[in-house]
């Protein structure tokens, strides 16, 4: 009966930028933060604060280091995240595919 | 470049319960309370607030009516409702299908 339930879509991934974020990382793999700021459109404050949430609940790994004297961040999905992902992606593909 | 941009993707659809009342209305065109009641999960005081914020949009229409003396609220998809479903579909199948 409640095939339109929602309240267990992973607020984690569902929360808009994340989402976009997630959707990227899905297909790429990892980015640095210069490219995930790109794709998305986001600002670098709204980018850190929302990439901090994934990291919290272990869908991405953040790995700082320094190429060319230059401080680099490169994001890569966990294996957590990219099960959180299939699971969001099957959720939301019966939900949209319903019209 | 900003391929993965999300700002866009409409707030008044995204939210998880309106999400799920969207996608039911879409495919099934109207519904009483009751029904939309069920196929959500939600409580009625969630579902009235969610409504409301569908209607105040231009979404939905709430038509209330008597049958059989007791009272009865149908909702519809409107042709508004419908257009910003289309557009929201669109750019989660894009949003959704790069993994």
């Amino acid at each position: 009966m409640r095939e339109f339930g929602t309240s267990d879509l992973d607020p984690v991934i569902h929360g808009k930028l994340r989402l976009g974020v997630m959707a990227y990382l899905a297909s790429a793999g990892s980015a640095s933060f210069t490219t995930l700021r790109e794709k998305t459109g986001a600002t670098d404050g709204n980018l850190s604060t929302h990439l901090r949430k994934l990291e919290d609940a272990g869908y991405v790994k953040i790995d700082k280091r320094f190429e060319k004297r230059k401080p680099l961040s490169v994001i890569s999905l966990s294996s957590k995240g990219r099960t959180a992902w299939i699971d969001y992606l099957g959720k939301m593909q019966v939900l949209l595919g319903s019209d």
